[in-house]
């Protein structure tokens, strides 16, 4: 049997690009591009909590990467290295190849160079850390949203949601509609480019993994402020058609988890800056609400135009 | 109960002294200085494979990051950030306090700012990602031992394999010795000092993790090198006088993990200089042999002045 080290050698080592010393020393070597800070960000995936244990290693390869590169987005910085530390509890090589296959298949699509690691024996944990670049003091917080500033969303969130709750057998989509929800839980796409693009023109940015409303509560408590969201601007209809569910399709929407779309405040002003952008990225972007001072909290103004106070409750992992 | 955002922010929350945006947004922001290069280092820590589950939590968290710190020792890099990655199986508040004690208790030793991590439920694991910086072409890899170059180590390696042998009861150590071994196993002290007095000094290094000649084994695969080994200048004596076993003596010394001694070769031409080190800092050091051309591997001088070869294993996790 190929020993760990023969075997992450063979799957994990390939040529980095922008790196002076890669996987294989006590520590990996980078230099930052200078007047630029570096973003990091870490997420620990567990079997049975953040995915089923006998997802498709590829996919799962993929996503391990992909959160991470999101929330890289998220401030408006360009990923550009990544560490994986990973618990495994047997040495499959078919699964580490082809989860190998799914991380790197990630890290080529956004220019990342696989830089170190750990792999150690355990239950199966996979833990990245990303580190990216963004000029000094352009990175985009939650803390600067302000009243009056429009609430943005991109994409379609909810559609990973619609996918789990397919995978459970708590709904039935459609053929078309099946595909796309589970591409959305299983392969999702993090807006680098949208991320890029809005780095003078949001005020405050997130990227949703734990559900809109839950999220959207990080930025109204760190920027202190509150929020209206209109149910009429909300991207239900695609998730009702989807679904034939109205209520399922409003929960997927608001209080879903891992679709990694982006929520984002900008100042009115940049209104038309920022909508020109989904036609330049190919990016669907939705105004949902605006940012209100602190006092009200979150509420949605409904169909009848009646405004109601809404929870911002996310997925908390020691909650539940 | 207090939610998993709440437990964590309570204990992980301290000011951050060289950070432009610590814990609490998507990434942590941090600003490398001019003419530095950046060195990463990532450790899973599992319980059940690294440590027994019941281990006292604030060894445990000083433990955590130790061992981080020691792979930047190891490259001459001064640690200067960590992120943390834990998986808890419950919100044990104790616990976490405990654990955060000793997290903090290493990270304000060093110097080291905690910028940001993630938490999530699972079997009990730790991974923290460590940042420290170099001066551009100062850190000293595994690849650069010559033949002729002296190979040193310092401290007492073997002492953590004691312990630890202890708490297996396959050992029996006197009063001072057993909490000396048991403080090397529990609370081992990474060589930062010595690895940033090395730099222009050493031509390769690494920290002893999982026992000496499997460690020094990675120096002669990356250096393409041998080595001769000089059984009477290996540090024996206290740890047979420590546990009164000749044997257990030697296999501690060679074999046994988790001392993060450094283990570094040095042209001998430095070896005046590199010998003053042990006394301005304070860490015993030991030149306990040579480095040869390739071909006859690994070898032991033994007392008698016999040469005989060595394997080099170290501790695979997927080997046993």
């Amino acid at each position: 049997m190929p020993s760990e080290f023969a075997l992450i050698r063979k799957h994990f080592t390939r040529p980095a690009r922008h790196t002076d010393l890669a996987v294989g020393d006590d520590a990996a070597l980078i230099r930052p591009s200078a007047g630029m800070q570096l973003a990091i960000s870490t997420d620990m995936l567990v079997a049975g909590t953040h995915f089923f244990a006998d997802t498709d290693p590829e996919d799962l390869g993929w996503k391990a990467l992909a959160v991470n590169v999101s929330d890289l987005a998220a401030m408006g910085a360009q990923p550009r290295w990544v560490v994986l530390a990973a618990s495994l509890p047997a040495p499959d090589e078919a699964w580490i190849a082809a989860f190998a296959r799914g991380f790197f298949a990630c890290s080529e699509a956004f220019g990342i160079d696989v830089i170190g690691g750990d792999t150690t024996r355990g239950p199966l944990n996979l833990c990245p850390t990303i580190f990216g670049e963004v000029p000094v003091g352009s990175a985009v917080t939650r803390a600067g949203a302000r009243p009056g500033d429009d609430l943005w969303v991109s994409g379609a969130p909810g559609r990973a949601a619609l996918g789990l709750a397919q995978l459970r057998g708590e709904a039935t989509l459609a053929g078309a509609d099946r595909a796309d929800c589970l591409a959305a839980l299983q392969r999702p796409q993090p807006r680098v480019a949208l991320g890029l693009a809005l780095r003078g023109l949001a005020s405050a940015m997130l990227d949703v993994s734990d559900g809109l409303l839950g999220d959207l509560g990080h930025i109204l408590e760190q920027s202190a402020v509150g929020a209206v969201i209109s149910e009429e601007a909300l991207p239900l209809a695609p998730l009702q058609a989807a679904c034939g569910d109205a209520a399922l399709a409003f929960r997927a929407c608001t209080a879903g988890g891992d679709d990694y779309e982006l929520l984002f405040t900008a100042p009115a002003a940049h209104r038309a800056e920022v909508g020109a952008l989904a036609g330049q990225l190919g990016v669907p972007l939705h105004r949902i609400g605006a940012i209100t001072p602190p006092d009200q909290g979150l509420r949605l103004r409904g169909h009848d135009g009646q405004l109601r106070p809404l929870a911002a409750r996310g997925y908390d992992h020691f909650g539940r």
